[in-house]
This record gives structure tokens, C-alpha cells and sequence, in this order.
């Protein structure tokens, strides 16, 4: 496994069915075919470990804040980390910018909408009929980045587009 | 940094003040100085990262489930691990088990009585006085392992006498 010249964090953060999960898993297909050494770390993932995890602030904030922590620590250890996580509050993000050498926050950018209409888990549906709470997008915000180092247009741009604006915005550190 | 041949999770679990972190701060010091790269966990320190962590079974289990998650990616990725954490509960300490390739559990066994006499953070004191509650010893369980691959006796043993025989144990992965 190869270590890159410069580890860092790719932290894909956006709305339920943005599109995280696939960008991530796109840029660990590149990873892997280059011989890098990466861990994927997700948030359903994660939840299936942790199960317990709860989706109001505190909760949500502390999940993230440990990921985050754990993120950092495998960046420290020269180990690039692709996370891909709702991570709707901006404080929880800027901890875990502040945990990481080279924290790239990935915005995720796809309107409430288009999310809505994939509705790939069938989330939204459940959200909408109060069958979950706590929400994202329905009633429980989404804090945008302020100063994402990418922006990414999940509704006008194709996920190969997309892919490819982060590998070239990655090279400078492979 | 170098790799170890096997990398490893050393976790040592044991009342507050039975030596947890002076033996792992040794071993540190020892890998330090071969070159290894290791990552140092402990419980005060990521007690003071994640200060609203509680110490009701259900927060303490969750806590080191979560350390033991990221030993476990650590150690996946060739980071020797070294951790120390009161970690009273067998089922949490079994949850990281499972969650690493190879687990050295190190039950730091020194009597309450000792610890107590000890009580180099004033802790005891406290607990005795109600000041503290839900204290490991006092008025909380500690669930000894049944099966520890290494066993510390601070009580008859010096600090140097341990260490050798912690360090004899891991010169099979190094």
C-alpha cells in the first residue's frame, strides 16, 4: 500500500441522497486502482456499528466530532480518509477541521428537491409522513458550508464530472 | 516510521490508579525509540476531547466502543496501538476485541486498597466523599477479563519489572 506524499481528509458533507456515498466510493475506486492506502469511513456505515446513535444536536454533533477525531488520527498515521456524512452543522464540521492537517470539505450540493425525488432509501417518504424525525432537510436544518474548499453540483453535473473535479483537485497531495 | 511485521493492539484495562498509563507510557517510550509508528489512546486525554462523555454504563460502553472502533482501523492499517482506559465492562472490552486482529488485553491488577492509597488525582477521596459518583471501585462494578492474555500484578511487580514483560510479549509482532 502506497502512502501518499501528503495525507489528507475528503470530507464529503450535503443532504440525504445528494450523492456523497458515490462520490466518495468513485474516488476510492481511483485510490485503490493507484495502490493508496485509504479508509472509507460512512455514515450508514458507521451507524451500523454505533446503532445507538441518536439524530438530535447533541447526538449528531458527537458522532461527527468522533469520526472526525478518528479521522484525523489516520491522517496523522499517513492514511487518506474519504468520510462521507450528513454532518448538517457547520460547528461539527469546523471541529473536525480543526482534528485534520488537510481537511478538504467536499459541499455536496443538490437541492432539497432533486434529493427528495431520487429518494433512494425511501427516507424522505417517511420523513414527510412523520414516520422519522429529526430529518435533515425536513425538520432539522442543513448548515452550508461558508468556505467549502469544493463545491460540487450534484443536480446539473454527472457523478463522472463530478469525480473527476475532485481527483484533479487531490493530485497536488498523491 | 516503521511498520511492526504483525501490528497490535495493546489495551490495558484496570482500575484508576493501578498504573494503566505509566506502563503504557513506557512502552511508548520503547517503540519511540525503535522507530515504530504507534498511536498512544488514553482515557483522560479523550475524556478531555469529549468532555460530555458520562460514566453511566450505557455512556462507558459507548466511549470505548468507540476508541476500540478506532483501534481497530489503526491497527488495520499497520499502527501499533497502545491504550488505556479503566474500561470496566467485559462486554465493551469484547466489542474491541472483535473489532481488532490481534487484541492483547492487559488486566493492570492492582488492589482497590492499593489504588486507593495511591489516589494520585485525589479521584478516591471524592468518590469516598459522594463528590464523585458512579466511581470504578467504589460505586461501580470492575468486571475483571476472564481470559487477559497479559496479567500486571502493580501490587508485587515494580514498573520496570512489568514493562520487561509486556515488552517480552510483543516482540513476536515487532
Amino acid at each position: 500500500m502506497m502512502k501518499p506524499r501528503t495525507p489528507f481528509v475528503l470530507w464529503f458533507t450535503g443532504l440525504s441522497g445528494s450523492g456523497k456515498s458515490t462520490l466518495a466510493d468513485k474516488i476510492a475506486a481511483y485510490l485503490s486502482e493507484k495502490g493508496f492506502d485509504f479508509e472509507r469511513l460512512d455514515g450508514d456505515t458507521l451507524r451500523g456499528v454505533f446503532p445507538s446513535t441518536g439524530f438530535n444536536r447533541t447526538e449528531r454533533d458527537e458522532h461527527i466530532q468522533r469520526v472526525g477525531f478518528m479521522a484525523g488520527l489516520l491522517e496523522k498515521h499517513g492514511v487518506i480518509v474519504l468520510a462521507s456524512f450528513i454532518s448538517p452543522y457547520r460547528q461539527a464540521r469546523d471541529f473536525v477541521r480543526k482534528r485534520c492537517r488537510n481537511f478538504i470539505e467536499v459541499y455536496v450540493k443538490a437541492s432539497l428537491a432533486a434529493c427528495e425525488a431520487r429518494d433512494v432509501k425511501g427516507l424522505y417518504k417517511k420523513a414527510r409522513a412523520g414516520q422519522i424525525r429529526e430529518f435533515t432537510g425536513i425538520d432539522d436544518p442543513y448548515e452550508e458550508p461558508n468556505h467549502p474548499e469544493l463545491v460540487i453540483d450534484t443536480d446539473d453535473e454527472s457523478v463522472e464530472q463530478s469525480a473527476r473535479r475532485i481527483i484533479d483537485a487531490i493530485q497536488k497531495f498523491l
